[in-house]
């Protein structure tokens, strides 16, 4: 085990071993095995936004093994996917990328201003599908998060009790929240902070933008001079809302860009010491070579060295 | 056992050979044993439009060993019903048909612009009447559809513990929805694939229209320019969000309708690659000897060779 | 064992011994034993309507020895009450009438446009009592209806396991019927089939009126021409729509009328092949010996020949 | 043990052996012992209205030691008080005096017109602490009167499981009862008959007015014309009202009155074979020596011939 | 162990010797240890009020083990946190230290006039942390406080069946409470004496003005001349509202302020009898050695002879 994730490891002084052998699974497959940094595919959009939508663009993608396979040819670290996709594939790629089965899920078929989750995944069907860990997302700002927090915080103890990993999706959004306060950087880390106070191993958030939403936030920001210019200042301030830098917190990029958007944005990452991509659209909705070229692009820029490493002494 | 119900069963490779049991019990029972293909009766209109809007048309069908009866000498593949009407016949049948619990129902008595179902039967009441399987029904589009999408998950979940199948009912409706909306392609096949991720073997959606209900899906399927003319394109295009065809969609007919306008239909899914019909009010509420006729004019069709089946390779 | 009476016990193939000898004992028990039709004495008024203005007409009734002991005198089949007045005479009584325990009640201190009632006994209460039976109503057309579908279907599964008889009170009311629509006859029947649908053994419903109230169902009346005029039509529709006469349906009184009217309810009853009555505030509110008269006259009228029997083949 | 409370204890035949132990223990211990009345002291103002309303008058009485006190000196039958008080003396005052937890409990820092209380104790810290019995407080009339049934219901199945007795604190409140109607006879006696239905040893109600609320009730009360003009008149129907006088019913004071006003209430209830006093800030508000006189001129009166006992035969 | 702290044990006759173990524990721990005074440092404020604008104007905090550190490098007697919090330290500082799990966290990223907390840690999260007690935040005022209490006495009865302490932070707010109420002495008192009724052995409120909210209150204020001038008048009230100074109450100072209103508060509070303070962004937020120095401070004001204690006899 490389250096990097045993200092990983021991962030996470809580946690029973078996927990800590799923994060070094993670940590240590594909690609970016032993670097402490990970790339994660994401695949729920189906639920989340409809399968047309989502696959149409790929057809192949409609297909649940397609998955599977681009995860496993990639390099990623883990696979995530809500039940029905897993359970499609994980006998036929048993042992070969980790999974990481998302236990609630979203749809697009009614209006609401604040939104919530169902639950439709269990720690047992996890543990029943050779799964590394669970997904939970969390929508700070909600008129529901409360709920969702004690949610999370019922599954989190059970997944950590059966040697399972927690990754944490915290997107904000509700009824107090505008849509550029979405991704203000107040927001933002603030929303990473408490996927960290609930438990979370790792954080999936979005990359946070220069906006402030909240005003006693502001007032400290301006005050303490954080620097939030450039993207990677404000992926420094989240990683370092969580925990000082002793918490996995990666990124995700949202709707397809171009390529040069992309791979800015994770230079912005990278530099700043996120910890990782998880990244979605922007790959099973090209084709699939282009899909490999994109996630080794990537890849190869978490592999370089970084500027700067979130401190964790 | 068939090449083709081989094939479906190794689709479920994350089910225990309980569940692949009962699949196969349910795919190889019947005049359309061993095709792949499917007919079920479903006898639900009694508690979801009333007793006398159901039965009065066609007496005898009052009594509820008049449905084991009929799916038996029909040679239809499993007779699904709720509690009730499943305990008044399932000890003087059993064994004749694979029986399906309807574990939760609804009523009209109540006007309600986003409906939910009550749960009136449970796993173990599926366990105890020997039933193969589980029949639930969703409500995407519905401000419940969260909450029910949770409870079949923990139905789903203790039924595949004890061997059974799951047979999701997916309707859109809810005051999100326009009526048109409710068989709109896009809604139909985002319907049809959330009751795939969500862990269903079997699944039950109408047949869908040619409007498209959403915005955002209208773009996705003008841009890609899936074909939606035909019966069998939206049929086809349903099957495919469904996992690429790897999971076993079935088609209801709704209201009582012309023989020709059911067989025209039926020709429709067949050669979009459906897998069966699920016919209910069209056969129990003509004679019987009609219904038998009628039935047996539907598993031709099915019996018959495809044009094109779903691929699964 | 009467014939009838292993007849009636035929239709509940589903249910384990235990539950057919309780269905027997009530069978079997009073004047009307062996007939195959049963009068019950029912007295939770003082819960539903107050104590005073159940028992004041006659105020030895506030004794709840009183009930057990008019049940026993008067050869009822069965006694049925809430909690604490079955609590207050279970021992002194035990073994001289079938108790039934009736687990949910419901008062007239709050107004309200759409009933529920509360859960006030449990199954095991109902066994430590040594009851034969649990009583449950809901009120199909109340906006609550589907949660107490839920809590019957439940309450109904544990009673079956423990070999308990279930009898549902099911009464229409709320906000989307009107009062005359409360004892319609596509009402009445629809609600009957409900019940039947959730499990009952026995169903109680209020002897049906003429009027239709929904308009889907009055088309198909009118279409297939089903009779109505009579009271025996009426009550030989409810009892064809729970399962063409293979479920023992029984009907109330309401409030207090003359016995002349009383008598030709019973008379239209027994016509129809209602199988029996459910008789509290006409009987209990008047001197003891005119109680015993009433129901010695209506026990004689249900011990008659009928002219037509239910059809059971 | 006293004829009398044999008698008493003859009227709970469906109770276990553990559960008439300590019911006989209540009815077995103070000045009142063995006379089949009781006067209980309960102590949760300070959680219902706030410590200096309630104690601010005498300040010693803000030590819960002072009520355990208070209770063995006066010779009370039982002292009732919430979980925090209860613990701070239990075991000082072990074996001293019977005790009642009063596991539910209101506070008035949050307006409502419907309100409810929270469950604050359970079965198992009463056994834990050495109670008798539980106290439950039900609101009949307010909109969340029949979640208050519910849990009543559960906690006394535990209760009465474990050898405790019931005691339920029955006060008609809500939206739907005007001010003048939460001590109106009819509304009075019907919360009374509902705490006797929903299994209660022991019943504590207001002192009646001669009010009538529900028109429904008046005209039954004036049809059979029932007496209501004396208090005594009025105690005697609300004892009727629960099972005959079968129950045990108490009578609590309300707020401050002057001795003379108290000690009127007591005869009143006396006369009219009420079970005796449920007192307290009465008492507790009150210097020492002055509380134990008062407590003993009731008990007196208690103890005094009555003219007229309950009916039991 | 000193003659104060086994005579604050004494108060809490009705825990297991588990309990007080923990309590003495706390008790004799760092600076103030054997003085029956604590001062506890608690660290909830970046899930309560977001990272930046707790963390940032001190930058080492973001590190949890920045606060463990600080809680004993200073002495103090306790440190809470929520669960991410002290899963990020528990096995570095395991035994230095006793800990506090924060069982409950709201954010500020959703407006409410009517606030709850959610349920973020359990029972055996503390016991597997090797935490001394859980802290739970109740909200009287809130039109969710009766939600809140049941929580809390359900966590209180596990906790102390597992032998740990029980703390509650009692704020109130809500729709029926003005700003100032918030910090009223008859609101504050009311909310201490709430919380010893639920069974706390710590109970933390804010510093009392001498603002009276409630009507009720004032007029028995007014009348028993209850001194309220001076902070000491009102500490004092406010230990008595807590069972006469049979429990532990501890004083919050909320947001920053100048060392000398901090040392000020201190002084009252330990001329009042209350038994210490939680101080959290006071501390903090400012420098390292600063830090130190403010808590050497008051922990001296606490060590001092006080000139009167609270009343325990």
């Amino acid at each position: 085990m490389s250096q990097r994730v045993r200092e990983i490891l021991s962030w996470y002084g809580s946690d029973n071993p078996g927990t800590l052998t799923n994060l070094a699974r993670i940590l240590g497959h594909g690609k970016l095995a032993g670097t402490g940094r990970m790339v994660i595919l994401p695949v729920d959009q189906g639920f989340e936004h409809g399968p047309a939508r989502s696959f149409a663009p790929n057809p192949p993608a409609y297909d649940p093994r397609y998955h599977f396979q681009l995860a496993v040819e990639s390099g990623c670290n883990a696979y995530a996917a809500p039940l029905g996709f897993l359970e499609a594939g994980a006998r036929e790629f048993a042992g070969e990328v980790p999974l990481i089965l998302k236990v609630n899920d979203h749809d697009v078929l009614s209006d609401e201003k604040d939104p919530t989750q169902a639950l439709t995944g269990s720690v047992r069907d996890a543990l029943r599908l050779g799964c590394m860990g669970i997904g939970f997302t969390i929508y700070p700002g909600s008129t529901h998060r409360l709920e969702m927090y004690q949610q999370i915080r019922a599954y989190a103890e059970e997944a950590k009790r059966n040697g399972l990993a927690v990754i944490i999706w915290s997107y904000p959004r509700g009824s107090s929240i505008s849509k550029a306060g979405e991704t203000a950087i107040d927001i933002c880390s603030y929303a990473a902070h408490i996927a960290a106070q609930l438990g979370a191993h790792i954080i999936k958030v979005k990359v946070p933008s220069a906006h402030i939403e909240q005003e006693a936030a502001r007032r400290v920001y301006d005050k303490e001079r954080i620097p939030l210019t450039s993207l990677s200042d404000r992926i420094r301030h989240v990683v370092q809302c969580c925990f000082d830098g002793r918490r996995v917190v990666i990124f995700s990029g949202g709707a397809t860009g171009s390529d040069a958007q992309v791979l800015e944005e994770v230079r912005g990452i990278h530099a700043g010491g996120g910890f990782g991509s998880i990244i979605g659209r922007n790959v099973f909705q090209r084709k699939h070579s282009q899909a490999l070229e994109l996630l080794a692009t990537i890849m190869d820029i978490y592999a370089s060295k970084a500027e700067s490493l979130p401190s964790s002494a």
